[in-house]
């Protein structure tokens, strides 16, 4: 493979995947802490979701991202596998990926996040659609504090990874 | 420069810039789509801090930050300078702030992002601090999203930058 950079990795692949990992788990945290009768039911600013929607949403594309970074094939998820509202099932599958995502991720090619590929939401490159997974899922998830503030729950710290 | 890396970068130093420099316009979209009397005063879930609050927060943790990676130098801010209740002021900060990134970033020493700093906040590489500084403000900004709506205001469109 040839040498591209000119100098030290801003984030090496095993950084990446701890990064992507510690926002895992604290989504994880959030969807738990949520009193399980509000988690798909309550929104603080009806017609926004309820948080439980949006973690299906931040499961669905995060699945899409890794089966596109190892496999160069971006396939726009069923989106009607997003709407079980039942916590543990949510949680399994939450589970899964996070121990196929150990498994698998550091088998990307570091080629691929400079390559522009096609989306189902438009073109970008492997670094923009990545990190784009995880900015999407630390945006729902800052909606999520607000709904369990509005329920009056502590939400887990935002720091602890 | 030691070549430390064992293959493509997943992200260079422009396209961290790019990066850093789209949320940036983003939360300042967010800012702007407040009513002005609301900016500052208006939580969706007290306690928590009203938008103006915390773009303050995201303005004065991403100034550190850039300091921080250009310097070595992690300086608590003086959080008293976040106090003002006027947009213009803030904005005008904000800009300036965006000019610094866009003049400055590029001369950051990519092995920075892989050393280790004592910021305020604890140990962290660069990296960590700096992509750390970029999720504060997406999750603040997801908060705002949630107070926007509940004001009966359309946030601008997350996938914009």
């Amino acid at each position: 493979m040839t040498n591209l950079t000119a100098g030290p990795p801003l984030v090496t692949l095993p950084g990446f995947l701890a990064h992507w990992q510690g926002h895992r788990r604290l989504t994880r945290r959030v969807i738990e802490a949520f009193p399980e009768d509000q988690l798909f039911t309550f929104s603080a600013a009806p017609p926004m979701r309820p948080f439980g929607a949006l973690a299906w949403e931040i499961q669905q594309v995060s699945e899409l991202t890794l089966t596109g970074l190892l496999t160069g094939e971006w396939i726009e998820p069923d989106w009607r596998g997003g709407t079980s509202t039942d916590r543990a099932r949510l949680l399994r599958h939450w589970d899964a990926l996070s121990a196929r995502l150990d498994a698998e991720f550091l088998q990307v090619d570091p080629a691929f996040f400079g390559q522009t590929h096609r989306l189902p939401w438009g073109e970008m490159s492997g670094w923009e659609a990545a990190i784009y997974t995880i900015d999407n899922e630390i945006h729902h998830r800052g909606q999520g504090y607000v709904y369990l503030r509005a329920l009056g729950t502590e939400p887990p710290a935002f720091y602890e990874r």
